[in-house]
């Protein structure tokens, strides 16, 4: 039998029916495969040679089903590129492809939503380098199926930076990879399904995606309200939230308002805590803080009761899906239960990566430099929003710019509704978001805050200017 | 306000209490960090320069608490590498770490379990090169959130892919990007429960994990017999199977008997698919297919009525947890919105490393060379348990081996059981499957074929003849 399978060329799977003759039924099964689409336009066929030898062909038999194919042109012979398959009207509908997912954004000229770093920043040298390290060192099985708590180089390095740079207690034994905070989220909800208390309360307005991801694991949300010193604790033990046995926050930024939990709410959370509930801390921005003294997290101080989730979403990008969580020893088990459910475990070359980049410190260097970055980028925002007496600008309130790469402007004193202010901002091709669209719960007809989020980290350098530039002139109304 | 963020030097949170004097509140801080975990023991410590600058202390103020740190033992100074937390017998609890995940296996010597290819194999020198191509050919974009369908750039190589090696017909816009075909029954799963059949047949023996996944997604599963033509899959259309909206099934090597689907089978399973049912394709092994005709995938028989799912784990490795599903384009819509529920789309430098590899045929390439590898492991695994007359051998059964990374040798002929079997196996340092861990039902005192799996697939080449060997022996009861 010869060693056909060696021969360095492309793959085909072609079904030669034997009793239509060899040149016959080569001709056909070649014809039937790019009139059905399953050749596309463009395709490189192997040589005649290799496919000759894969069927037991002479070569002759197929150069001659080739020619003919050539001859009703629905293959091209290419000078030093072999034959492909051609591009014909029956082809060209099936080959078109589209640059926009479902879900891409309308395009805009500036971008200021929210939710983003400046992806133009990610580090690729530096990943690159962190990946070729990492993948040399590798172990074969780390190609393999693996822990579904995910790589413990990666849980290693993260126990080290976790506690170092957030005042988080954590072993690699209590952390578990996730693809996301979201899946986190799902993952938790997942288990407390199960629990005598499957209701998750959920700060709001926060992330309605992430509401409905938990609603479809299992549990009942309901909303947490939200205020200057962040999230209203002091309502978990009202009768409002009776059989509530979660509430997800975001203590050190909130998202989307950017307010910092107080520090009598922070001791009243954790005493909600460890009276029996859990506490879901997202730290989605927790390495990006400006001014104050670092608000360390939660989980530092309650460590029993409180999960820690953080992410690279926004230090690296989010197209990464790479997060963590870091948990009470008690829900290790079910949580490593409901990962493997959920997709067997985390992705490796990313996870060894991030590792690599964490424990040479080229993550620790990237975060630092980034943090100056997006302060400076605040700072102009502040500064271009500043009321000036009797100037247009007057009259808007900025907030939440301690930290983290978003701010909430309220409309209010200006007398301006959201609407008008985008539909002003869609003028300049100014694409920001609107604070109605993260409110987890209906209308009541209550009075909501006028507000729009603005998100500065999505920019690039060279282009923030112009989008500050168009943000004034949207905000400059009357 | 100086630039401190911009020093390249380790991050650090550390809350100095202003109430303590300067020295004195630095020390507490550092010592508490490191008394309570969250400095863990080798953490290196910024140096007294920068820590002056981000606390607004003197140098002199640092320098001075890190001396009385190093003379208690907590910190540890080396020449020309700063300041570490040292190795107490208070740090040294914490970072113990473990190599060993709650799922690793026992080790032996010899591993012929089925569900790898050789990983020792992976190419990690091409993958790296597709890997930096890509990233320096990706626009900014791809770092961020993305398309829950996948990158386009993956999806338009697939589809050109799956139609030339697997007869499959898809455009890119058909195809939705997963994390395992693992995730991909359980998106069909959530939406299938949705339906007015939400019952999902399944191959049995098959993999109870993925039963279990299903399961928690939402249908009810019924297991479907299998024999040496593949599923039974004239029983559908029986009343027991009353309610099946979907039916899974593995047509080319069935997981684990190893059977491929007979002609007539397909055109029975198409048909009842065309009736109104889902049929999914789990093509997991389908580039591996060593002596005869080469068989297509069912979907390229009935596109409107089969959803079709590959992935990278036999060809590359599992630890990259990439896979894909093609859709009738019906099932878009839903499957897409699953995904985004389920984790906002797959990780994407893994997808544009696999997309490039496509293109440039470097994945045509190594699949080829695997499967002349593994046809040669296959061809000695047959040469090796081939009956002799009178010799120990004789009497197993050998079958499967017409595709794959696996194979089953039944143990009836020679009157061994699979516990027999095992427990030989494991004297000699030799880890196999059973087949009874692959059974959906519960075993109803009905007969079972006594038998094992063999994983030709996972070892490497040096360790291969020794396997056979350490198989032979086991086999060689009497």
């Amino acid at each position: 039998m010869p060693d056909y399978w060696s021969t360095l060329d492309v793959d085909l799977h072609l079904p030669v029916d034997p009793g239509t003759g060899r040149r016959n039924g080569l001709e056909h099964a070649l014809r039937d495969a790019i009139r059905d689409g399953r050749l596309h336009a463009g395709t490189r066929l192997p040589s005649t040679r290799t496919l000759a030898m894969e069927l037991g062909l002479s070569r002759g038999t197929v150069s001659a089903a080739y020619d003919q194919l050539i001859a009703e042109g629905h293959l091209v012979a290419k000078q030093g590129s072999g034959t492909h398959v051609a591009h014909t009207a029956a082809t060209i509908e099936l080959s078109t492809t589209s640059d926009h997912g479902p879900t891409a954004p309308a395009r805009m000229r500036h971008n200021l939503r929210a939710g983003s770093p400046d992806l133009s920043r990610f580090p690729t040298a530096a990943w690159l380098r962190a990946s070729r390290c990492a993948l040399d060192r590798a172990p074969s099985e780390a190609f393999g199926y693996g822990d579904p708590c995910g790589r413990i180089e990666l849980r290693s390095a993260l126990a080290e930076y976790l506690g170092r740079t957030r005042g988080v207690l954590a072993t690699p034994e209590q952390i578990i990879i996730t693809t996301g905070v979201q899946q986190a989220l799902s993952l938790v909800g997942g288990v407390l399904s199960q629990s005598k208390m499957p209701v998750m309360a959920m700060e709001d307005p926060y992330i309605p995606l992430f509401r409905d991801a938990v609603r479809i694991s299992g549990p009942a949300v309901v909303p947490l309200p939200v205020d200057e010193d962040g999230a209203q604790v002091d309502l978990l033990t009202t009768n409002d939230f009776d059989g509530v046995g979660a509430a997800v926050v975001t203590p050190s930024h909130q998202f989307p308002i950017g307010s910092t939990l107080s520090p009598s709410r922070r001791q009243a959370l954790a005493a909600w805590a460890r009276a029996g509930h859990l506490v879901i801390e997202d730290d989605y921005d927790g390495e990006f803080r400006y001014d104050r003294q670092p608000v360390g997290a939660v989980q530092g101080i309650a460590p029993e009761n409180v999960i820690y989730i953080g992410s690279a979403s926004k230090t690296l990008g989010p197209g990464l899906r790479l997060a963590w969580m870091v948990l009470p020893s008690r829900w290790v088990g079910a949580i490593t239960e409901a990962k493997q459910l959920a997709d067997r475990h985390s992705e490796t070359l990313g996870q060894l990566t991030l590792a690599e980049m964490i424990t040479s410190h080229a993550y620790d260097r990237h975060v630092r430099s980034s943090r100056l970055r997006y302060r400076k980028r605040r700072d102009l925002l502040a500064e271009r929003l500043k009321p000036r007496g009797g100037r247009p600008l007057t009259g808007f309130a900025l907030g939440g710019i301690a930290a983290g790469l978003h701010a909430l402007i309220r409309l209010e004193p200006a007398g301006l509704s959201e609407n008008e202010v985008l539909t002003r901002a869609a003028e300049y091709s100014l694409a920001i978001n609107g604070l109605s669209g993260m409110w987890l719960s209906p209308n009541q007809n209550e009075h909501r805050p006028q507000a729009i989020v603005i998100g500065f980290g999505s920019p690039t350098d060279g282009a923030y200017p112009a989008a500050l530039d168009a943000l004034v002139r949207t905000l400059s109304w009357r």
